[in-house]
């Protein structure tokens, strides 16, 4: 991506000149294009970890002076300009297309993008975390889902763009129907091959056509793009990784070669971090480094990533076979492959289109199959395991600080003071680096939207008789948490009571399944539901969703939602989140994460069966427990959870904060219940 | 299909003459004809049914006469001979394939055929109910599934066949690594168009080809092939379909419109007697007419039928919009539908390779979609499902007489002797029409085997200790029923009374189900099994089944199982049966049959919810109940089960059967049991 970096300040010349006094080789326009990239990327934790590429070790004023400096290039927030549509419309006049499809993507197809790919928010304002734009002469839609049909009417100018729900009126469909004979240009890099294959279907069935263009024409309207960011990479060593590169290169290698494949190229680092145990800082909230690589049947990986982004001793800790080329030089390596005339396998749902075609037209004999690194991923080891269960019990002291705090502060806060009250609590934690997605939290009927993300404008206190719904977590070096608690503020209606007891019901459910191997999500998501159903309620999200070991909090292939076919395998990490929500008034949900393990053989006809491990651990609010809904063994499950929670945690406590967490840990059990199972007394 | 009869005896030829003399218009050649097609086809319900068709009140001395004249004409039981598949290579030879592939099917892809498509049996002696068998010049192999591998080895001549298990090895599979570049026959009136797609692609891929043959080779070779069979047909009244034919075709009319389709061509007898109001004689089990049918988009409908299966008042009855045409007039109309450059739709898994092609190659253009009389036909009317509720009802005091003669008899009866029993109870409930399928009459280990179906040779008693499994069903004119029981004979184990019990939970958890609209089959299959699951158990089948009334006891597209992705709607008949097996120990299955039916409306959010209504009614047996495993609320289910049982059945009952009923359904509730849910009393 291009750096719009302009010539260096004079505050940034004398910076550059002290560093050099200081011994650093580095002159004015260097220091000036990387303050440029790391203003324009995300911030790094620990905060100054980018100052490691410039120097080691650097005297505090030289830093203070870095830091300064770094922040006062951040880019401003960007601003709509209803000029942007009509210089589009011309520039595609320019280069032959009727109109222009644009999805929130970049060329890695992640979840979390880095500014210069905000193409969309640039073009329209709307700054969701998803959406499609569809220009054409005389028409111009913006697509969101139910999340954002509020937000998007806020910040799009709504007499130029037509808003479409993007699940009742898909892209695609829409295509089909408008298109009416026209050339619609895309930009390859930005869809996958299959999404691609779905829009080009529909252009042809509206007898018109899909076409790829060379250059994104955004970007070359956008003057003030940001600079690509420079998120140093780290190397994890095999203490945290349980598995070096080289052995995990030497598996998807033999993956190659079973299936008689030369080789695979990726573009999601999320891939490529797993397989050369990588972690960078170039997207918010997920340690990533943008890059390329291909892997051949031999095992030897090309690895497109800035140089810049690494020190000496991470270069050197990639070791033989591992080749560091820069990022942009992918496209030169795919014409190679292509040239020697290399049959690659690429996935379909996370490779481009633009890739795709390189390697075709390059000569290359493409394959389309799944990434072969997902599924070795996502069966954790048993060092990442140990790893993810550390970072877990560190979390849960910051959580129970943080609930603490809550019940001792009550209406005396906001949403936004509580996320950040909690965000105080694990920064203190042990190796923290930031928050794994942006916190969810909720007051009252603010819980009862589902990706509900709290603003300034937003922001509202927690009222008495309401219920406070915070969904969060954080990166560790050793683990990535994601955790949903519900709390009473003051005293809780029956009927919140009761539900949030049919949730917990479910969760409890989910928590202590027990399934043959080979069982897929989609078969036991509906044990998190039964209870809900029962009482003609239900939630509209999926049970869970597979998470990362310092990495996404989403990752694949597995999930507990009715649509999932993928079976869940022994080491998966996965969310166990029911949920209630009641709209405008409250919402529920509890969520801890779990790892599927081996069950303990049992009975006899020596089925090989998995249960969960339940690895997070914080209180659930008793206050919001109707134990006569219950049976005997939920009561033993939440009580014995609670014991588990007390023992790992309150050693890390002071003394405040262990009486209040053997006060919230108590057991039910005994404790002013009526006598059965509850159904009927 | 060609009649083999031979010329008439002098019994039939008297019988003619004195049929004559009492003015029923038959002669000698005609009667033999009927004669030999009734003792080909499965016995009618009641058993002189078919003499309708020769005239109706005959003098009891000619009825008996012409029962006993087809009884000697039931063809002899099917005998291997292995010179069969040596004269088949040879006549592959004179039509120019190097092998054929022939799967137990007829062109109706019917789960019961007639006796002239039992062409696989003929070729190889095996008489299982599913098989495939695949003939190269070097190798004959036939492939059955786990139900069938003892079965094949005893019927089979391994020394001739090499036996594959058709889930490890399919056919197809077997094509792509066995053809090497030959040339396979295949009859494409006995594989589906996706099934013979597979096929030609497992060929192609091998560097052969599939070549469809004008002729079943087995047809010329099989010298004494049985004559198609001649039931007969009935056209139900609306006071049983709740629906007119009218109606119906009108229905699908406005379908095949909405899709801008001219026409449809039906093969499935279910569909074409859902849509017609038919019934039929011609294969056991299922009251089908085999029969083809067009279907145009203003709703005409041309029935292929033999019309010597219907009376004038059937023929009658029918109506105007249907047109009554030769059996064999089908080939003819397609390829009319066809000159007349026709758009016509068919069911890519239910039409045959034959009709496709047929419609190809006259001109239509075919489209492959769903038959649309599946949707409409499982989801029952009012009048169906009082139909069937009243079936139930009656099959229900049957069941109690069965299940109080089986406590009587016990050990002093075998397997045959018990279902021979349950046979004779159905036989005298008014409207029965027969079996629904062949009873699974399982006792001990036995019991162990899902599909078993007891023989003279694998008959035994019933055993003291032991459980006694019994899957069984009928047809009857308002209903179709299908019910399993477990029957402790003597004292059960612990152990069996736990695991019925576990299975029992799984039960009431589908019984009691509420889910969304919208929810699969797949959705709720883990309802079942989660109790089984917790305890490292399983069972390998579905949960559940569509079933029909008056229809097949198997019917789609609704199913409770893992692989489901069909909606269960309001209105849809499904089995509840879970289970567990015990190898070489004992089986326990309990079975019945439910309706989905709208949720009362419930709480606050507005959900679509449905629910299950327990339409079988029949004693679960209590001794096999571990109270101290349920919860109070399944307690509750059961006796509220068994109270309905009780006032439903009761009055069809004389005083000794009455007082066991009163005894078998009392309740549990307070008797004997631990206080709690009994997991931590």
């Amino acid at each position: 991506m291009p750096s719009n970096a302009s010539s260096p300040s004079p505050e940034i010349a004398a910076l550059a000149a002290d560093l050099q006094a200081a011994g650093v080789q580095i002159d004015a326009a260097g220091l000036a294009e990387t303050l440029a990239r790391i203003a324009a990327g995300p911030r790094t934790y620990p905060a100054r970890a980018w100052q490691a590429l410039i120097a080691a070790d650097l005297p505090p004023e030289l830093a203070d002076r870095l830091d300064a400096a770094a922040e006062a290039l951040r880019p401003a927030e960007p601003t709509a300009d209803p000029s942007r549509l009509d210089r589009l419309r011309e520039a595609l006049a320019t280069v032959g297309v009727d109109g222009f499809i644009l999805p929130r993507a970049d060329e890695h197809m992640g979840e979390y993008i880095p500014a210069p790919a905000e193409r969309l928010s640039w073009l329209t304002g709307f700054t969701g975390s998803a959406g499609v734009v569809l220009v054409l002469p005389d028409v111009a839609v913006i697509f969101v889902d139910g999340r954002y049909t509020l937000q998007v009417a806020q910040q799009v100018d709504t007499g130029r763009w037509t808003v479409e729900h993007v699940v009742r009126t898909p892209p695609a469909e829409y295509v089909r129907t408008h298109l009416v004979g026209r050339r619609l240009g895309f930009d390859p890099r930005l869809h996958s091959i299959n999404a691609a294959k779905r829009l080009a279907d529909a252009a042809e069935e509206a007898g018109g056509s899909l076409v790829a263009l060379q250059d994104n024409p955004i970007d070359a309207l956008w003057a003030d793009r940001p600079a690509a960011p420079l998120g140093p990479v780290e190397v994890l060593p095999t203490s945290l990784t349980g598995l070096d590169a080289a052995a995990k290169r030497a598996r998807i290698a033999a993956e190659l070669a079973t299936r008689d494949i030369d080789a695979t190229v990726l573009n999601q680092p999320e891939s490529i971090a797993w397989l050369l145990n990588l972690r960078g800082a170039d997207v918010p909230y997920t340690p990533l480094p943008l890059a390329y690589a291909t892997v051949d049947r031999t095992g030897l990986v090309e690895l497109f990533l800035d140089e810049e982004k690494c020190t000496a001793s991470v270069r050197a800790a990639l070791g033989n076979g591992v080749t560091l080329r820069p990022f942009e030089a992918v496209g030169d390596a795919m014409d190679a492959l292509g040239a020697a005339g290399r049959s690659v396998a690429i996935d379909p749902d996370a490779a481009t289109e633009w890739m795709r075609g390189r390697l075709d037209a390059a000569g290359a004999t493409v394959t389309l199959a799944a990434d072969p690194c997902i599924l070795p991923r996502a069966r954790k080891n048993a060092v990442e395991l140990a790893g993810t269960r550390a970072a877990h019990t560190r979390d849960a002291a910051a959580m129970a600080r943080f609930l603490k705090w809550i019940d001792d502060t009550g209406t005396q806060t906001t949403e936004l003071g509580a996320s950040d009250a909690l965000e105080g609590f694990r920064g203190a934690v042990a190796d923290w680096r930031g928050p794994s997605f942006p916190s969810i939290s909720g007051a009252g009927s603010h819980g009862a939207i589902v990706h509900y993300r709290v603003t300034p404008e937003t922001d509202r206190p927690l009222e008495d008789g309401s219920l406070y719904l915070i969904d969060s977590g954080a990166q560790y070096l050793d683990g990535t948490t994601d955790i949903t608690r519900t709390v009473a503020i003051g005293r809780p209606s029956q009927e919140m009571r009761e539900r949030f007891t049919l949730v917990l019901k479910g969760h409890f459910a989910i928590a202590t399944a027990r399934f043959p191997a080979g069982t897929t999500g989609g078969q036991i998501d509906a044990l998190a539901r039964q209870f809900l159903w029962k009482a003609g309620l239900d939630f509209d999200h999926g049970t869970g969703h597979g998470v990362g070991v310092f990495l996404g909090v989403h990752e694949g292939p597995q999930r507990i939602s009715s649509a999932s076919r993928v079976s869940i395998e022994a080491g998966m990490i996965l969310s166990n989140e029911p949920g209630y929500y009641k709209p405008d008034a409250y919402g529920i949900r509890i969520e801890n994460l779990l790892i599927a393990v081996e069950a303990p053989a049992q009975e006899d006809n020596g089925r090989a069966m998995l249960c969960f491990e339940t690895i997070t651990f914080a209180p659930i609010d008793r206050r919001l427990v109707e134990p006569s809904l219950m049976t005997a063994e939920e009561i033993a499950w939440l009580d014995a959870y609670h014991a588990d929670v007390r023992s790992r945690v309150a050693s890390a406590l002071g003394a405040d904060d262990r009486a209040w967490l053997e006060a919230a840990t108590a057991p039910l059990a005994g404790e002013n219940r009526s006598c059965g199972d509850g159904i009927t007394p």
